[in-house]
């Protein structure tokens, strides 16, 4: 007897126009249009094993990191999964030949590289594998567009982490969400020299669920409404930004429409606050990184972005990474030690700020450990497909580790 | 030979549909209404003595604090006394017996009895009691409206501080300014009862200041242009509120606006922050306060509001303001003790929450001094006239205290 199994692996994506609020909770249907930039799977990716066999006890059973989540029939996950299944009975309608794993338990494993302790959002890039495993398991035909329909009902920005590069997430006219998906705007390769720091930032208050808290904005803030006639605009400026590798536009406007979302979270009855004392600070040094930068060069040196959370992307261009780097290190000590995994700071003492004009007075350091650490990475490739030697899952079906 | 002089104080006013934004900065017109409520003299002030002497060497000279400030002919104090100045002219000029006072040149000593540090902004009343005590000392039969247009011309917010209670700034629509002035909305005793808590936030971080702030604002921030078209119908809804003595609607609002300009100060380019950590959590307290009273008893507890910095000003009802000051107490102690001005607090424990269904787990104490201090004080009259006792000035004209 055959396996039936596929491993796959899914990218982060960190959006530079912002994806915040719903016009179909259900469907999950945005209310805008929205632009991310996936980041390389070497860094940061969420693995998948999928795994279905006639033998399996009735019922699909999913461990995420090690632990067993319920797989609810209307809940993200179920939905996800009834709807591959779906397509795959489709496919299984065409050829009589073809075995009936549409009617299988399944068998479901997943883990994330990056500790949930980071704050980075997982659900994307881990709604994306397992749809992306289930999509290599059931040999379905579908574009990745089609897929990302698919992982979009799991969580909205999973669908952006189905293609590498820089990628849109149309938000669609159809009222069955059939036109709202994912689709690649430029190739990883168009702009390889893309380039993000991630600032983990300690944050000890809980804050709102962007679930909850995006619709609360919808329902209350006067502002938004402002914002999503903004938006049309902003994909084109920088679907435009990204087509000619203008980087002062695409940082412009990412710090931008990333300010336009938080805005409209404080307009939000009660008000949302994602940024912190610290996040602040650190738009204070990228505002002063760019200021001295502009005067000195004409140019940006990097753009900031946030999602429903304290920390902070920051994108730069290769050749200025490590200037951002060592800017951030100065003014945010960590706890941890940089691993550098570009071998950028070479030859450079930590701490230098190499911008002409940079004001070093422009604050005080903070304690060590208001930023947790650093995550260099840089712009990426859509989910890949695994070996079998990869697989998450023990003969038996249960995954390897658990907790 | 007689001495012209005159002293007057004038109080600090809250605004609770904000100003922000200049459609011309050198007469200071604003781009939309603002609405404020005026605090109570006996706990905040701004007091002016103004003497002129013909005898007096030439040059006006003014102190603020004890300490000169530079009276420039085109800067915002030298206009103010010009345009009282042509005032008196006008008046002098109607009839011949009159001493030419407009001719002679002036002595003026300021004292605001509150610290600088306190960082309530002291432009507002500082500029309402030079203009009150210099119409005084001309005699001048201007309404308290159309002196505020000369306020205005000081300090936008000056404006409203030339008059008690419960004030709208009319933006109005002349070129020349002659219809952007303060009127009074509601007396002090038409609504009584409203309290307001100011809790001083530390900061070290400079902030933005205001004039720069808000014209950063209207040159940046694309959500300004709909904050604008909404500030209109806010105008109505706070009257109405007012007007009816509806403190629910008038607390709503009061948060709603203040969310609305922290919301576009964010959305400015480079983005302007107020709000630090410690304003961000008394926002969180107000609004626990808010949910369970409104559960228990269908009505709001209190509204908060935040200026151009990070203390946070709290409304409440007499009834209402002992249960928020002690909530206050609770989570930010305060290195000063509280003076209990309006002794409240007798009798009941500090830190005890009597709202029933108030989470006390809704967040942990913060670390003393994180709030400096409580300052406690309600709505108030407009400017005051006092007694030759009360005098700023020495008789040669210098200021009593120096520093």
């Amino acid at each position: 007897m055959p396996t039936y199994e596929a491993t796959s692996t899914a990218p982060v994506n960190i959006a530079v126009i912002k994806y915040w609020g719903k016009r179909d909770t259900a469907l999950i249907l945005p209310t805008n249009s929205s632009l991310s930039v996936t980041l390389d799977q070497d860094h940061l990716r969420s693995q998948t094993t999928s795994r279905c066999d006639e033998s399996f006890e009735k019922g699909d059973r999913l461990w995420l990191n090690g632990k067993e989540e319920a797989v609810k029939a209307d809940g993200r996950l179920g939905v996800c999964i009834r709807e591959l299944r779906k397509m795959r009975s489709e496919v299984e309608q065409g050829d009589e030949k073809l075995p009936k794993l549409s009617q299988w338990p399944l068998r479901i494993a997943s883990y994330n590289n990056f500790p949930t302790a980071a704050g980075l959002a997982s659900s994307a890039s881990g709604l994306a594998a397992l749809v992306a495993s289930l999509a290599q398991l059931y040999e379905l035909p579908q574009s990745p567009s089609l897929l990302s329909c698919i992982a979009r009902q799991g969580s909205g920005s999973a669908c952006r982490s189905l293609f590498g590069g820089y990628v849109a997430w149309r938000e669609g006219t159809s009222s069955d969400g059939s036109d709202s998906l994912a689709e690649e705007v430029a190739s990883r390769d168009h702009w390889p020299e893309m380039h993000a720091l991630i600032c983990v930032v300690s944050d000890k208050k809980k804050g709102t669920s962007s679930t909850s808290g995006m619709q609360r904005t919808v329902e209350t803030s006067p502002l938004l409404q402002h914002r999503l006639t903004l938006v049309p605009g902003r994909m084109k400026e920088m679907e435009s930004a990204i087509a000619s590798r203008d980087f002062d536009a695409f940082a412009a406007l990412t710090m931008a429409d990333s300010n336009n979302f938080h805005a409209v979270c404080l307009d939000t009855s009660p008000p949302i606050f994602y940024l912190n004392d610290v996040s602040r600070a650190l738009i204070g040094l990228v505002e002063e990184l760019n200021r001295a930068s502009k005067e000195a060069t004409g140019h940006l040196i990097a753009g900031y972005t946030f999602d429903a959370g304290p920390n902070c992307v920051i994108y730069a261009l290769e050749g200025n990474i490590a200037t951002v780097i060592r800017a951030v290190q100065r003014y945010f000590p960590t706890e941890a030690a940089f691993p550098d995994p570009f071998g950028v700071l070479g030859g450079k003492e930590a701490g230098e700020v190499d911008v002409k004009g940079f004001n070093v007075e422009w604050s005080s350091a903070w304690d060590k450990g208001s930023v947790k650490s650093l995550i260099h990475t840089r712009v990426g490739d859509g989910p890949r497909k695994l070996g079998q030697e990869e697989s998450l899952l023990k003969e038996d079906g249960t995954p390897k580790t658990v907790v």
